[in-house]
């Protein structure tokens, strides 16, 4: 199956299972966001206390903190999202429409190299085993064409970014002679700059309400909070803080379902560490937290770093784990050694010295900074595209299964009575209140097992119990593993045990450390 | 101690412990809002767990969901919000202050009170024994004068908010000969109306962007979602839907601390029922929901309902769960019986159908809803209030205890050695090591004994483990109770054991079907 295909069915899988549901449905959607349904909300919920766990628990150094989703708007003076924190924006004015210009370039760019690859392609198929594709690149005049004047494009494009030149940036798309996809014209406006943060006003004084912003990351939180946590916590260099909340960005372009959301939720994590040895901190977490990522068992070979070439001016090293999504390798993890800029930045737009005086060097200095920075909606689409399968079954019905981590499933077991009588409901419900406080349970009595199964696959069920008639003899259940399929009996008083073993989160803290 | 220092004391307990801090502190702070630090975010989150497994692993018909905070606007036009969620605001034209009129008004008639309550006071010191209360008011003169003024202001207040004739309004605070406290003049504005819901711009399109709302409540992402949940989750009528999160309320006058702010959090259920049964089910969630706080254990006396006489127009019941906090008894959740008026709005805003189809009446009608709604910052703030205690030691010391419900405490234990040398620091980390999992730890070897159990107790941890040099021989250690401050020999193997009884939220669950 086409992974385009694949992505399509798992969007509306989650739709139809309760994992995700498109916002304000019934009003026809609200752009690029998106709430979580009953099954959604425990898996996410499951995943954040993952990390939260692993953060805090695992590390004796990190501790948690909730700020507010409001902040004082000089910090984002201060962070540098006022002034840099933008979109290019243009509009054809014959169509109305607006775009990223910098996505129409990047647009164009690819299909250059679409052209590229198509010509590489035929000639492949033309020349068999025989072909060298090294020397075909480098020889033949239509690639060879293309190919510079890709590079002439993307260089200037970069160049045009990274000096703000809008002007330019216009001439280049006049110049490529890209038309809008809707009117099919170059009648382009100018390029003006469009600031991502969403803002709104707060309080009412004669004088007139401040404005502030909904947070574009739940970073600076961390950082304003520094000395107040390192104080009353009795923090020693090196620590963390970490969080989990909600941030907010007007992107122009949100696309791929909840890949690119409007409203998202972050779990970043600030490391303070004494300058000079960031860099051995960024490489340790930059493989704990790849460690992390592949505990849950989805396959290692779907993960891979992005080593960042070009590196923001404050940054001294960078690198994304990306995830295989049905759409490519794609970030849900960034792992940024920051330097001091942060807390320097702070320090400079407040007037309060954001220093931390280290008791074994006797000196005081402004902490250097690794940051890790993962979207939870992200993480969320990868566990589930890792997870989602159709599989043919021996009586040739295909079933879709969601091969979840057991520790972060949203149910856990469902109990099911063999059929609705015979004191058999009541003793799948002597069997549910013995667990339920331990593992989220699903009583189901309707239609066929087979089809119970089916339903408790779709939602990535690790477990069903079967309650027969031998059961109200031998107090012996059939449990059925989602994955092989494989049925065993066992002995009710051990179903905890066998379930607990599975499902407990500290099998996952231990797959990390291994 | 008066009850005003209390709440002093415990704000800057807060602080100095790490539990909440004011918003972006080091930029002199956002008004009405505030940060959880380390100690707070785990108490909240383990608020938010009792509250969120009590629903949905207590009550086998309640699932979650989680919501986007962005909504299509014309949901608060259904819910009347956009229309009739204001404050009547009146501005001193002298002093440039913006007032809530009704609050000027009602802070007028709380000192008329007291003017009656002070003459009654003085007329019972005089004449002790034989004083007749009753008798007093009905006849003394003063107060007769002042409770006529109370009476007939108040009835002409509540006709103008009832009528919305903010003209009146302002008419009867000229009257009143309400001064300004800043300006000590009477130099006022008309009486406008201030919608308190935060508003952005979402999106860029050449056309302009779409104005849209900060959610003011969670309640209307589980309405709008409830056929998306009935008909994934196959769910049959009375059920619930749970929701956690952010909710956002521009207030002109919020004060309190954490107990009315501008970004709260928010804990509401709607449950779904036949026409008709709503009564009964609500009998039933007001009396579930007092269960639920009282098992936490601070004391049953702190508790009483306060049910609504005046009801607003689509509710047929309505009560209050108060708490005595420091400033007097206060809502900390609310019960409501809202009909179908939810359901019905969406419906004909929205032109979809929100009905259900009853198999057993065979038939489909809109269900009427209960809510139960929990501020989760003043439940917060209710635990603590509740928790904080200042106790004499026999050695003539005072010790600050938070005696939180040790099931929400952040921190379960703090391991100690004795000395920070001769393995006792090995030997308390091997303890944490084998514990840490299952409950958040703490290691501490920083000053006397005496001096750690303070710190610990400032927290509200309920056990304190010494390692000490005997412990090295016989693996038993000293585990010290946080409330009645006794000590006792246990073995290390015994320590889950023991802790976990204590901290395990089944007990609290146990508690609340007492």
């Amino acid at each position: 199956m086409a992974q385009e295909d694949v992505f399509k069915k798992l969007v509306s899988h989650c739709k139809e299972y309760g994992f995700v549901f498109p916002s304000s449905e019934i009003y026809d959607g609200l752009g690029a966001v998106y709430d979580y349904g009953q099954m959604g909300v425990e898996l996410k919920n499951n995943l954040k206390k993952y990390w939260w766990d692993s953060m805090t628990l695992l590390n004796d150094n990190v501790v948690g903190i909730d700020s507010a989703i409001f902040m004082h708007p000089t910090i984002w003076k201060a962070s540098g999202h006022v002034d840099a924190f933008n979109d290019p924006l243009i509009d054809n004015k014959d169509s109305k429409k607006r775009y990223r210009a910098d996505v129409l370039i990047e647009d164009y760019l690819a299909k250059l190299d679409e052209k590229i690859d198509k010509e590489v392609a035929k000639a492949a198929k033309r020349f068999g085993e025989s072909f060298d594709e090294a020397q075909f690149r480098a020889t033949n005049p239509r690639v060879l064409e293309n190919q510079a004047k890709r590079d002439e494009v993307h260089a200037r494009f970069a160049k045009d970014l990274n000096d703000a030149n809008f002007e330019d940036l216009r001439d280049l798309i006049i110049e490529c002679e890209i038309v809008c996809p809707i009117s099919g014209t170059r009648n382009w406006t100018d390029v003006r700059q469009f600031n991502l943060m969403f803002s709104t006003e707060m309080g009412s004084t004669a004088d007139g309400a401040m404005k502030v912003y909904l947070r574009p990351e739940t970073a600076q939180g961390i950082f304003v909070n520094f000395l107040n946590v390192q104080k009353t916590g009795r923090m020693k260099i090196p620590f963390g803080i970490a969080q989990i909340g909600k941030a907010f960005r007007n992107e122009i372009v949100a696309r791929q379902f909840i890949f690119r959301m409007r409203e998202f939720e972050q779990m970043e994590m600030q490391f303070f560490v004494r300058p000079g040895e960031e860099l051995d901190w960024f490489a340790k977490w930059k493989q704990a937290r790849l460690n992390w990522h592949k505990a849950l068992g989805l396959g290692d070979q779907k993960y891979r770093y992005h080593d960042h070439d070009k590196l923001a001016h404050y940054a001294n090293a960078a690198t994304d784990i990306e995830f295989e999504m049905p759409f490519g390798f794609k970030e849900v993890e960034g792992i940024h050694s920051r330097t001091d800029f942060d807390l320097s930045q702070h320090e400079k737009f407040s007037g309060k010295k954001m220093q931390y005086f280290d008791p074994e060097l006797n000196k005081s200095y402004t902490p250097y900074v690794i940051e890790t920075s993962i979207g939870v909606d992200r993480l969320f689409l990868s566990v589930l595209a890792g997870s989602y399968c159709e599989e043919t079954l021996e009586n040739g019905e295909t079933r879709v299964v969601l091969k979840l981590p057991a520790q972060v499933a949203p149910v856990k077991l469902a109990v099911m009575p063999l059929v609705k009588k015979d004191g058999l409901p009541e003793k799948a419900n002597e069997i549910i209140n013995d667990l339920k406080f331990d593992f989220r349970c699903q009583y189901d009595e309707k239609d066929s097992i087979g089809k119970r199964y089916r339903r408790q696959d779709a939602i990535g069920t690790p477990f069903c119990i079967t309650v027969d008639h031998d059961t109200l003899n031998d107090n012996c259940v059939t449990i059925r593993f989602r994955d092989t399929m494989l049925q065993e009996r066992v002995p009710i008083n051990k179903l905890h045990d066998i379930i607990s073993e599975k499902v407990n989160m500290k099998s996952l803290f231990k797959k990390i450390n291994e």
